[in-house]
């Protein structure tokens, strides 16, 4: 690629075809690209190992399958959010193995292996109707080879639920806590743990919640300490930041 | 007052000094307080034992005094609000004995005795950040003639904080949780208790906080039930709400 | 169930099976409900009376009736708010004399029987578009055993019709208001009744309306004391937090 | 003035020193002006009685002095809103006589007699509070010549202050309902009254009340008909409107 | 009706039947009706002219026909507003020559006749989609024996259309200045006629429109005086407030 | 600079001092800067002539002179914005003839000749107190060497006040409309002119305004094209854009 | 047109038909377009080469056709916007040739030749889901005559995709950036090129986006200058204002 | 502590001196603490190395003063946040060697030791108005024992002055990314690293920026993945949730 266009470049100075000021300004002009930024930027992708993700709302299964097709690799991990039953039957004619989950709305190829199962993701969620978000937060984790547990429906009108578990909280090194109503999952989760929290608010809920508007705020302004939120039912954000700190561990480790 | 009216029309009526229809038309022409219905007003307030309240914001030392004078009567409860510590050294000129309370800016004059110890109010709140608008409501209440008993900076951030005292929530007949930040406390008290939950937000945040707005929502959007809401920093709102509470309780028993 | 567990352990330690350390640690690690929590939790529903409440909304009929089937025991209460036609069909399988409440939209098991009729709880609508949560705060203070008065359309734009009624409004020991447009009858019931009014605004309106926000703000900045708020066309919230003042007033007179 | 250049232009033609061309032309670069646009707005002024109106907040005392100065003819009156009391002392310099209201924060110079004492315009307040802005109201619709009458502290709290003075609410040809808190003042009027209703909301209030939002909210969404409003605190903006429709009654008869 | 008790209860006293105590408590406890104020109210509606008024939306068909029937009387008029064609096939069924506007989304029931034709409503709109807004105000204002005057896509980006109008609007009234997008009509003809103008902001718009919200904040802001607003799409309630300014006019030459 | 390191870089692999790869790997570990882009970034601001700028607002008067005496240049323009009295009295021991605006609180250094007289930017405001806001949108324009003329308090309330300068509007190049209140003022311009029109919301207003955000809102959605808009009080920003557009037309003559 | 009515005028007068005061009247009394306000305005049109552009939306394709047929001169540039295949079938009834988009949802009849081919005007978009608006901002920008050059997909989140075309950017005269989520694209934009840049923020988003609220705050408070904002989602304006600033650079020249 | 009591029941119950009745009844009604619940919240305080944090606002000298003399142990670190010259005289009495920044208005007691410097926290800034807010997260990450790089005034307005120090990037384990205005400096950091990113809005800018609601929404907006948000100048929270990432690093090498 643009290595050749540089050696050529150096080879032509060395032989005398071009001045300096000719090769000065050649390298000048060159894009930034050319000068292994965006190899850099490849080499990112490679070398922290997440997977390519595609957004799939709005777009059209056969866009999907196009993008699918021109990613795929040898065994290289694709997740695709926000997306439905057609695109799954369109991908899954080129890529038969790919997974489907239809709570989560996503399609998974080439899933990562867990490689240290002792460091541990805890998704905790309010209430069964953040399942959704909390899905697609357990698959964006477990594609980017997370080791994932899931606590649904612990949220802080019943308190008791949730501390039972407080051993399993205890034992995490990131809890994604997702809720909607008033969102205050987070603040109890983040006054007993001592982890990274990353808060998911979620629209469910009714009348003055406008849309996840209220659980968002309510994160924000949280009185425990430890929390940072992503958007409102943004559960591939929760499960891509978990990844993020997951990755430091990991390479801390080497 | 207006009785003596209603007396003499009907008594004009009798002797044919007016006719029937004029005596219809008086009838109708009267105001309706002449009818009894400010009398009506006048008994709730003995009826029900509430203090006069004044909302001192805004109003001079001279116009509180003036009202103060135009309202006491012997040993009637008077309660005066969002007041300042000038307001008080110009009330105790006519009523020596009345009681300033500088953390909840309140002046209470002939504080009623707590009739049934065994209805409790408890007033918890999230940080001590939240004393002024739960010392408003306690000063309230407890001018109500309310047995109230404070609980402070229980907020969820520290859960234990709070479930050390549930022998003290689950004996509560009324809770009136106050809490800024993102306002969770009440949902986690509702999640505990069976008897209503009065919340009252406060202004104490920064941020996203919007000068009470986020708990606010947060609490009308609670996961928890039994729970109504007053306005942001209203303590006097919440100590008053749970006052007509503990009324009907009393009322009850007889 | 727990208790089992604790005995054995205690007669464990009493046949010096297990050190007093090794009992010591088994007690800690114990989850709360082993120590009673939940069972107090239990308590609490069986003493307080309250039924069980299943919320419909986003809930498939096979759902519903999966939940009903595990809640349903002798003759409890069991409430489904926010549920379909469809809901109730699949409920009446396995409840053959379940009722529905179309206006309402809840199924309601096994009623209970209202005890004190001397207790009165009044429901205020500000028009008949306000009644399908009037229904649902009706249905919901039945259940939950209150004897409950509906005063239908007596909005402030026709006092009179409000004021006709002001005998029955005195009368109350709970009025729950319910009002959208600009929600100012909440206000003017404070004015006249001394009990607690609980305050519901609705989504009814249009233009600056906002889907109940006007109403709501109208509620919470009530010039009236003893009024507080719910959520937007939360007729639940407002007849649970009504049974929950007719639940201390039933208990006082214990 | 710009006669004089029409009739030389037209006058020019007709003795053939222009074309046809040039006096299109010279007629179509004419400003408006020029026609007589700006002489119909004079007369408005002139004809419509409206006396010159100076909004105070943000001017000088100087720059206010001068443009009294320049406005002053023969007894035109002159209305000066939002100013302070350093405005009339400079004021009165130039006119002696000119009226100072410190509640309002006005100036009045040679106020308009009342033509048609049998046309009223009543002003109805929620609260003392609402003074300020009620004052306002008053002033400008008196400073234009209105017949006014004040009714302060008549708010829905306590419906029977304002029901007391129904008579005169049924005499009004406009009201002007100022109120702040959740604004329900106008409704209830609007619903009593069949003359139009100004509602003007005020910024009196606290916690979630938004400096004036909410009672301009819930003025907007009133359920009684005949209502519009006006800017939040505006009373010369309700004067004004006021004073508009007393206009349109006097015209009417002659 | 409710004058027989009264006249029977002050006969009874007459004759010594019951006690003047007797008396007294009878004539507390007569509901407000009883002494003339629903027929004040009644009389108000016979005084005033003003149709009935049924609001549509939300009705069945059968609902609305039930209402017009039990409203209707002799020759009376009636305006049902957001209704669609199923309501007015059914209406026509018992009124056959109701007269259905489908832009407007009205049946208007025995119009009354223009009583005055000099007295003028002009309709000012800013585009033509603001159309349906502006034929619910005309109907309205019509159906209540207004003369109204339409001058449609009038609006500020070609302000030439709306000067070519002067002349009309000098001549108007009220106007009734009805706006999306900006919402700047009603400044603009505020600083041209000395008449009120009623402000009807309309949802026309898009992108940071907000459904009307812009508009409405626009009108209520107008660096010009003399207007007042209502509430966004509400054509109705501006047609209704100008119909209680002509009926002042009317009042006022008699 | 970075050019000599390029120059010994490529000289050292002519002399085969270094061979082909470690030549690429220094090239692509050079920083951007060092490859011209940051002298690209430099010639821009040569190129384009605009002048240099400093936000005052929030710097202290040392913190300000530090700045301008690193950025001095011979004759180069430096403006200052958002300062007060202080900074000026700092800056100009250090330029004595620099220029302080109190209106506009800006200092100007050195400021550019007007080159093309022809090319016209106006700055038309609503009213007189959107002076702060016009200056600073004039010292900006005109630093940037603009021609700029004023036309102030042309607010739509009197629309001729704006149609008497037609003529000056017709012919600029760039308009620069300034107004508060209901922001109306760019929607009549942009319905006359056919030049760009850059719209500057202020923070004039009261009640309902919200600092601006009324105006910003209105703008935005103006009915009429051909106008863009900058942020609340933004004077600077409009200047700078017009500067921008000025340019182009200049460039577009060479 | 109104020409031979000036013309008749003014002979009449030569002829003495009509006196002096007679003619003045009647010239006074003429709308403005008489005196060629409106010939002016139709000037402005033909002068500055701008289509006849058509709003679809909430258009009938009856209503569309009627508009296009009215419009329709020899070989004049219609823009519809914001239409259907409906409209486009209808269209090209009347005018086969017509270009019909389907993503800008756009009809264009004569398309104006592009006439400076070096002023050129470059669109950039964040996403690809931002298309739709800015194929309408680039059919406008064509239609009016622009040369338009399209750079899609260069969202700030790979900010080399950006920089790889910042020649392309540098050559700009306009740039149009167009983005939703953060809608940072501008910024950094601005921040490179010296150009007028038009910010248009799309509504692509989710969660706390708001439908382009979030995007149109940041883009209005820009760190960077020479940037200014068209309504949310708004393709048109943004290329509309585009395209007054290249017909300035193009009268420049001449 | 709470072991004695249980060991004392142990005891008593093995002693047959209390049935296994009592026993239960006893450890059922133990509080959560007496079961090792404080001991662990304790232990975690312990265990993770946070330091005790103080929030000063709003706390007078006194209190603080008392509070770090209730917690001060041998060596441990305390923060205090939000406070004054005025705490730092009265904290430096007891503690003579704690540190006061003046720019993050913060106080240290015994700074943590760095552990790992190769573990890096980046903090960058897209201006030097965000530094109060930038030293407060320093502060907070230091004092936890963090190693901490800071990257001043590298917003998105001059793009390049980021890439310059995009090698600094790469290796940082966490960024926490702070900007005021349009808040895109996170989305284009997270463009370009792959580990965590924490957003931290700031309240820096004006007009439509609305005290850091705009860069808040932009972030929660980001069109990069991998970051998450924290309140409006929470530095505090971005330096807390960065050591809890850091702890984790550390914790995994274990």
């Amino acid at each position: 690629m643009e290595e050749e266009k540089l050696i050529k470049l150096l080879n032509s100075f060395k032989k005398d075809e071009i001045t300096i000021d000719n090769a000065l300004d050649k390298l000048k002009s060159l894009p930034f690209e050319d000068l292994g930024f965006v190899k850099i930027d490849n080499h990112r992708s490679l070398r922290t190992g997440f997977p390519e993700v595609i957004y799939g709302e709005g777009k059209t299964k056969e866009q999907v399958k196009i993008i699918v097709k021109s990613m795929i690799k040898e065994n290289n991990t694709i997740l695709i959010t926000r997306c439905k039953k057609e695109h799954y039957d369109e991908v899954k004619k080129i890529v038969p193995n790919c997974a489907y989950n239809k709570i989560a709305n996503t399609i998974v190829i080439n899933e990562k292996e867990i490689i240290n199962t002792d460091i541990k993701v805890v998704i905790a969620t309010g209430g069964t109707s953040d399942l959704p978000v909390a899905e697609e937060a357990y698959v964006t984790a477990r594609a980017f080879g997370c080791n994932v547990i899931k606590l649904i429906d612990v949220g802080v009108a019943g308190i008791h639920r949730l501390l039972d578990n407080k051993e399993l909280l205890f034992d995490a090194n990131v809890v994604i806590a997702i809720a909607g109503m008033e969102g205050a999952l987070p603040s109890v989760i983040g006054g007993i743990v001592s982890c990274p929290v990353i808060a998911v608010p979620t629209s469910v809920g009714y009348g003055a919640n406008f849309q996840g508007l209220t659980p968002l705020l309510a994160m924000l302004n949280s009185c425990a300490s430890g929390i940072a939120v992503v958007n409102i039912d943004n559960g591939f954000g929760g499960g891509f930041m978990a990844s993020t700190i997951v990755k430091q561990i990991e390479k801390g480790r080497k």
